[in-house]
């Protein structure tokens, strides 16, 4: 699994072969042929185990209430200080998505993650409704949905772009205070558990965006 | 470029080869390579023509004030109503996308379309500031950056999993409310101009998240 997601990280997916990751790894080809017939074999297995280590890690956030937790949850994911060559990794996953729609098998495993994390979402505002830290006419559903969505646009707008700049973060962290936070509830919104300043991006690149536009 | 935007919707971005262009169209291979030097070359140029109708259809979106303008923007962008195919071509665009780490060229041409819509949402922000429907203290660039990250999460969203249900838009739509629309302002955000019911995806169509989540 390991050597799968060096050689996914190296090589992208579309050119990813079964040599690639026995390169990365003290196995042969013909002991990976041995346990996986094909690439998207291996890959649905390393889809898998992605996930296992995912809802392992981002399972129990913690924080004193549901609205740190909240943030607590939506910061990890996005800072993904646990990844070795995040760039690398969200490159190939994106390549990976926009297989879904030609294959049930992956379509099915991302769908997986997806639904975690609406779950997560979904019932730490519910309990953030029942302690009293978000108001209660907030619809964890839809806050669930929104937050999947904005997880997924800041993964494939740093892949296009490169960095994002630091609006995303700064917008969501005022959707919590001014849209789920109950009125004179004792939580606070102000900074992420990262470094302000380090923006969206974990790694400040150059993009194309001042000279494209300009031009 | 009718031919370029059919056979990228039928085959994907990775497997379209010159031929399959050829075939939708009324010119030979050899007539795409007299213009064309490579697939890259052609999709560079449908990228640029992409970008110009693009420009050209939201660089400005009728309204009677900067907030009706801004759902009407983010509402015609996600809408894809005028697309044949739009999940056919989102998938191919998802496809490209993931390219941008290994090409500059792609990068370049999908910044412009990034910076198209930070530009409008800022500005539209920064004239709703100045005619008072919109509060003083929104930053236009951070609800730009927002903005532009959410379309592309519904975008990758949709297809990833296909259906997203309508809970992002509505969530969007009390975004606006609560955090953009100045306190007193005479505009109303209570519904998009497309069909309130009818989601965020042009077309429902079953997703494995039920099923994947439960297993």
């Amino acid at each position: 699994m390991g050597a799968t997601y060096r050689a996914l990280c190296d090589h992208g997916y579309a050119a990813l072969t079964m040599q690639d990751i026995a390169d990365e790894s003290d196995k042969s080809t013909a002991a990976l042929h041995y346990h996986y017939d094909t690439k998207e074999g291996l890959l649905l297995a390393f889809l898998e185990h992605l996930y296992e280590r995912f809802t392992e890690k981002y399972g129990d956030v913690e924080g004193d209430d549901a609205v740190e937790r909240l943030v607590g949850f939506v910061d990890g994911i996005l800072c993904q200080s646990n990844l070795d060559d995040p760039e690398g990794f969200q490159t190939a996953l994106l390549e990976i998505r926009a297989q879904a729609p030609y294959d049930a098998a992956y379509r099915e495993r991302l769908a997986k993650f997806d639904a975690f994390v609406t779950d997560r979402v979904e019932s730490v505002v519910a309990d953030g409704i029942a302690e009293g830290t978000i108001r209660e006419d907030v619809d964890p559903g839809d806050s669930a949905a929104f937050v999947a969505t904005l997880i997924d646009g800041v993964n494939t707008r740093r892949t296009t772009i490169g960095d994002t700049g630091g609006g995303t973060r700064r917008t969501f962290l005022a959707y919590v205070r001014e849209h789920l936070v109950a009125p004179g509830a004792d939580v606070t919104v102000d900074d992420w558990s990262g470094d302000d300043e380090s923006d969206d991006s974990p790694e400040t690149t150059p993009t194309e965006r001042d000279g494209g536009a300009g031009a």
